[in-house]
């Protein structure tokens, strides 16, 4: 096994540190787990080194590993898993994300999704590193439960989906999130900075979350929350 | 004039960089600013200096200071405020804050509040540093269109504003938000950590967000997100 070393964009392999995420990866992908390291003071009071028994992933009792890899959080235990990637579920909806640009904005909207229902995520590059320690851990590992596919363009997604009706985020649009009936969706955003090109406006039902003027736009990952939040409740996702 | 140091919590004065929160506190709290700091590189296409002599405010041209504060954001101008506090307007909706902990989080609840018309907050301390220059640049400069008021106990929270109806947002309420009729509202929301305590459902309507059991919970700001958009919906406030 090759030695683990902070995390790099290029590297084939990632790692989540602290107990949350960890269970849901070995929850919900054990098969792409390398390895999980634990600290001399760890204590095992949720069947973490039983459950990796059970799938025959290898523990290694290290604590210099953490000093290492200077974990923020008070971690005792790093999960490392090899990068995944599929392909979305045609039949469900869709969160679509064009150039977002903050890890934990990203990872946050992640974690919503998940809890809204929302399983399938397209990211248009250039995107914030889905697999970031940062965004994994944002994501308090709800990126375990999450289907998400990359592209290079927006149009190579609605060719390969086209049956999602296709509804961007945008300031200048009219109809606010509640009136939209339910359907098979496709949710688009922007980027923090930018938001979505106007040519988004052409492609489909352009929805806007209504607001005052004294703000110049709310923060993606909140646009996102409430934009979730009303189409899961309309097409009883939650 | 004392010289400027980098912020800490038991100063009298904060500061805050980046032109657009710097604009909106010259706009909306002239009055509290003490000086505004401007680098070499600014270039002034937003009126700033014009709007600094309009109301008798100090500019001091210096490189130096923006080295000294070592801000991250590649800032060309600094404006300098004392520390303002009020009370709040009883005849407006409020958010109340439980003790939130992070600086991040509560500033982006500012800027989503004052986004859908809700200007008054309450912070139940121990509570995360409205002042510094981390809340203020979350908020986007949203604090300075924002009453705030702290309290050491909620109970002196609802003493002086009895009118109130009073939404605590917990994990085991069961009405969803839209449920809930038109009314002068108060929103409850508990700490990133642990949420609110459950004497909390003693003390209003509990309100809850439908969710998935497949996340524990959501981000406190975006849980604040859609409570607030979807009370400011059905009260008319956007």
């Amino acid at each position: 096994m090759k030695k683990l070393k902070p995390y790099k964009k290029d590297h084939d392999i990632s790692y989540v540190g602290s107990i949350y995420p960890v269970m849901e990866l070995l929850t919900e992908k054990p098969e792409i787990v390398e390895v999980v390291y634990i600290h001399s003071a760890f204590i095992d009071n949720c069947g973490l080194i039983q459950l990796c028994q059970r799938h025959n992933i290898s523990t290694i009792f290290s604590d210099r590993i953490f000093q290492i890899l200077n974990q923020k959080e008070n971690s005792y235990v790093i999960g490392v898993f090899r990068k995944f990637s599929g392909t979305l579920t045609s039949s469900c909806p869709h969160i679509v994300l064009v150039n977002p640009s903050d890890m934990g904005n990203l990872g946050t909207m992640i974690r919503t999704a998940v809890g809204f229902g929302i399983h399938n995520m397209a990211l248009i590059t250039p995107a914030a590193d889905i697999y970031n320690p940062k965004t994994i851990r944002a994501s308090m590992g709800a990126i375990f439960r999450m289907n998400h596919e990359h592209f290079t363009d927006f149009h190579d997604y609605t060719k390969k989906y086209p049956k999602h009706k296709v509804f961007p985020f945008m300031l200048d649009g009219k109809t606010p999130p509640e009136e939209i009936s339910p359907c098979l969706f496709s949710l688009v955003f922007g980027s923090e900075s930018t938001g979505l090109d106007r040519g988004f406006s052409t492609i489909g039902q352009v929805v806007k979350i209504p607001l005052s003027s004294q703000i110049d736009s709310l923060n993606l990952s909140i646009a996102a929350g409430i934009g979730m939040y009303v189409f899961a409740s309309k097409n009883g996702l939650i």
